[in-house]
């Protein structure tokens, strides 16, 4: 059987939770840009198809950029796609031997670069999967660009305390997982300050782990506007800017080098574009 | 047996070539920034170890760096290592399975980003390795910023006389070879005006494989100036440094998804500093 949208009321669900998402994130981010002075950044919005081969593959998604006063360059991309695994892929995803490959996915992904040095870049996403099993992933990880513990504290309790919400071993865990997968190994040093990273989330009780990939979607969008909003008029340094561009150039070796998600997207004919949105805008080696 | 420094006559010949031909590029490399106006750069060295485990690895490298007026950033390195390949790196390097792992291997790699956006970045590598067999590999590819047919035309005809000087067959075999290597497959677009790229070249006939080798750094020491030289002062605008650095951001892209020298070297620990000494000095995204 050819697969199709095959979406049902749980992936509706998802996927329109994805893009309310999306439209909060960027109206509150915007908001940001008009307190902080004239000419306010705005969010421009770009559409693209996913190519389908003999109707066998769809979807697509849409990629909001802002490059603004506070936020450099922020994108936001929401996605929903469909379609059928080769059968190179299909052994290394749950469940899709089992259907003859088939999948849906649905998530939103987001990268800010601030202009401030004294903001910290972060990294949101979270997505639902679908083959012949189903399950939530994502997480949300903070780069200060300069160390700042009061900042990495807040972004740390605020998830823990989301987290501790839906299950009490699930900060733990996902912090755990967070600290193991950001982490560059050719420099031995974390990217940033951590936050959490999960996958394969399927607890038995979907409403539940929708309930918690919600939950961090809201926990992100209630804490990082105040680290933003704490810092963004503090006067910086020229060192501290150089800082910050250095630091950058490690935030493209690990994504280029190491993140599964651009690594996986790019060798596989996902949107260059919406793939590389997270990269930043100026760096420097 | 543990593999020791195995050093014979012709290993000697060819490190102390790397050696020389470092020496003879940075002198040129610095003539030019002299040539070129006041506060010239100029090369700082710097060493580095391999770490030993056992007795078993040794040797190390001399990294050249410059950052100056007309060089943005230029590293030239030279390496000497050796020892035994891992069990799993045995089967995919040739000779390495019949001697139970040992290796030697020199060889010189530069990279240089430029200050003017119309004056190409240029890549050169060449080197020698050593297991049960032994051969030479490597290459050079020019990245104009800017497209410019009169540098990628002069550039090709210089390495089309040198490779036509020792085998009638090695220009169109390399340089086809160094069109199909320098792509990146997800902007659907080449690094740059290609080269030439060449590896395992064991003709058995060791001094001409050697006098090939030599030719190729020869040949670039000569055509590289050329180019720098003939438009090094010419005035650039704005829009044309800004496309420099657009560009500049392929070339991080294609260094830390598919060169594999980089990704090789970075995740079975090798000098981190000297093999990231290629990424550009500042990049847009």
């Amino acid at each position: 059987m050819a697969a199709e949208k095959l979406t049902n009321d749980r992936q509706k669900q998802a996927s329109g939770w994805f893009r309310s998402l999306r439209d909060d994130i960027c109206a509150e981010f915007e908001r940001i840009e008009t307190e902080f002075g004239p000419s306010p950044g705005r969010f421009e919005r770009k559409n693209w198809d996913r190519p389908g081969e003999n109707n066998k593959n769809g979807g697509g998604g849409e990629m909001s950029l802002m490059r603004g006063n506070v936020f450099e360059k922020v994108g936001v991309n929401i996605s929903e796609v469909w379609g059928t695994f080769s059968e190179e892929f299909r052994t290394q995803i749950p469940g899709a031997a089992e259907n003859g490959g088939q999948f849906w996915a649905a998530g939103i992904s987001l990268v800010a670069h601030m202009q401030s040095p004294l903001v910290p870049a972060v990294h949101m996403n979270t997505r639902m999967i679908a083959t012949s099993k189903r399950w939530f992933g994502g997480g949300a990880d903070l780069t200060p660009m300069i160390p700042n513990e009061q900042d990495a504290r807040d972004f740390h309790a605020a998830l823990e305390a989301c987290c501790d919400r839906h299950n009490p071993g699930y900060y733990k865990q996902y912090k755990e997982w967070a600290d193991k997968y950001f982490f560059l190994p050719h420099r031995n040093e974390p990217r940033g300050a951590g936050g959490i990273f999960y996958d394969n989330l399927d607890s038995g009780n979907w409403d539940a782990d929708f309930a918690f990939t919600q939950d961090v979607g809201r926990t992100f969008l209630d804490i990082y506007p105040k680290l933003v909003r704490r810092n963004m008029k503090s006067p910086w340094t020229e060192e501290q800017r150089e800082a910050q561009l250095v630091k950058r150039g490690r935030y493209v070796e690990f994504n280029l080098l190491y993140d599964r998600g651009t690594t996986f997207g790019l060798k596989t004919g996902g949107n260059t574009e919406a793939i590389l949105m997270s990269l930043p805008p100026t760096v420097k080696w």
